[in-house]
């Protein structure tokens, strides 16, 4: 099967979920506040926006990363991706979501926090059995012994550590939660330790 | 007419429709019910959310693999592939109707049963169209004869059966059909026959 | 100035422009009217959304058509293609105000129709400055002479004459409008004479 | 890394949004206005559309006659890339945001239109940034020397001027700030002085 349309279909969907998330930003003029007013009442949004746009923007360079290294892909990985691209489709949800909630406090507050979380992790979850599995089927362009494949899939995994640290945080300040993501975001893009030793970019 | 078009618009609507499946999740910050008591009860629409997807997953995939062995279109094709697209874009309406009648039980519930089987076999015989049409005026890669023609369309066809019984079993219980789409979807992922036997991807 | 960036751009506006239809198809689990006599009072809908499908498929396969005729495209062409997708992307608006009037009667409906008749005659002029300017500039893969261009830009420019008879027929009756662009688009679909003689698909 | 998937990627977003400020046209059936008497009071929706539309047209082709020009892109550019998109999804709600407030007057129109700024604004800095990126980090096809490279990017970075202008002008008349962008965009698409002097397209 060939990886080519995968790809296409893939920057499809993440650049039609990347621009949902502008859906969430919104004013009512009809409304007895000024525009003013309103717009900085829905700080939230424009905070999770920002925050969410980055993350898809950095799950759209981190699929293009991993599958730069896959010479063809099998049904496990279309399964994989599928289930990737699925919980991806709902960040512009749960991000708009979290930003209704995040002025709230209480319990509300915190389902919003879990919620947005899901979605995270199940994306982070996803990814790491992508690269599982092209490593378990030997479906790489350049070939990694058992051992570097076991260290490749675990250094990516952790990846899957950050989100529910993120939930624990945001339990206690959803914008400490917004801002750590955001951190490691920005260190994300500034620098990042290939997953694959044999295959440098 | 060349396929690489065909193929890039039909990834692009397939991802589209796809992508605004998400815009039946949905809770209301101003709703008296906590946002807990919401996500429960709007569970159906998060099942349907998943079951859709992956039909549409499975849609893209099918898709592929058949158009991989076209050798090139014609005004046909065209006009099937449309066809199966102006399906496949309801999708999203018919799902959200379905998720939204799911807990009214009574007449509606079975009409928004039948209105979702109506996209999904509108779907599944397009399709089976396509194939037909590529077989006889043969732009396929690697023709086929009469005979092996004709089991192509037949086995292909078959899955044009899945839904009708789905909606049947649907108008007793929803939950079941969503099951059974689930079922068969997952089938699919597993293992499919290949649809022509002269053609191994 | 590269083509193929120019048809991937236009690609992915038609195939969001054609998924946007699906929002108009809607139906209210609050109202007081069964699901059965929603769908069937939203009959319109439905009917416009099948004609705009088509009608922008086949806006898609001329735009294909076209630009596979074309060596190289330029600013000229670039605007053009702009103007073109402006008034195709108004298409879901211009046909949910269609369906959404096809029932009051009166100066309403006339207004609607007129409306969908604009956007409809916009991009089929959009489309006949295209081949115009491709003929003048000498944007052609094969070049023709100028009797030859003439001839060509005169026999596209005759589809601008389809949209203003559907308008006068629509002021006494939409759906005979919707019935007659049907018929068009079923024509085109099943055979079109091609419009440069020298340049066979 | 390659430049293939990121011009794939930003297509995609650029069509999406593009597409989206449809959804700003709007009507409302059940309005006790006319069909005309409403059309006529959105006008200006319908003004803002055409100026976003063709302003993101322009990204566009900015954007892809700039890429034309890089040999590579790094993690800079990427990021970069991600803070332009970023700033063009948001279009169509300062659009729609302006539109709404474009018949109010007093401070909230004033709001609107520094709103409205911001996000050109922001798009233009972010298109200064890649151009400075690629010629700092020779990432051009064809190297341009220290002072050229100055040169390019002081004419280019030109173009963040014209949106504050725009604003002042807008907080005395937004329309005269619509149709002053309008000109600048006629002007960009009738003739542009090349960016890179050694670079032709």
């Amino acid at each position: 099967m060939d990886k080519g349309r995968l790809e296409a279909f893939s920057d499809g969907v993440l650049a039609v979920a990347i621009t949902l998330l502008v859906l969430d930003l919104r004013v009512d003029v009809n409304s007895r506040d000024s525009l003013a007013s309103q717009l900085r009442h829905e700080w939230p949004s424009f905070a999770s926006y920002v925050v969410s746009f980055f993350i898809i923007g950095v799950i759209w360079v981190n699929h293009h990363a991993l599958f730069a290294r896959a010479s063809r892909v099998d049904r496990g990985v279309m399964f994989y991706n599928l289930l990737l691209l699925m919980f991806v489709v709902t960040i512009p949800f749960t991000t708009s979501t979290l930003a209704a909630y995040l002025r709230t406090g209480g319990a509300d507050q915190r389902v919003a926090v879990v919620l947005y979380g899901i979605s995270m992790e199940g994306m982070a979850i996803s990814f790491t059995l992508i690269l599982w599995h092209l490593v378990r089927r030997n479906l790489l362009l350049r070939p990694v012994s058992a051992e570097q494949g076991r260290t490749a899939v675990r250094r990516f995994g952790m990846g899957t550590l950050i989100y529910p640290v993120g939930v624990i945080v945001g339990l206690v300040s959803p914008v400490a939660m917004l801002v750590l993501y955001a951190v490691v975001v920005g260190f994300y893009i500034a620098d990042q330790t290939p997953v694959l030793p044999t295959a440098d970019v």
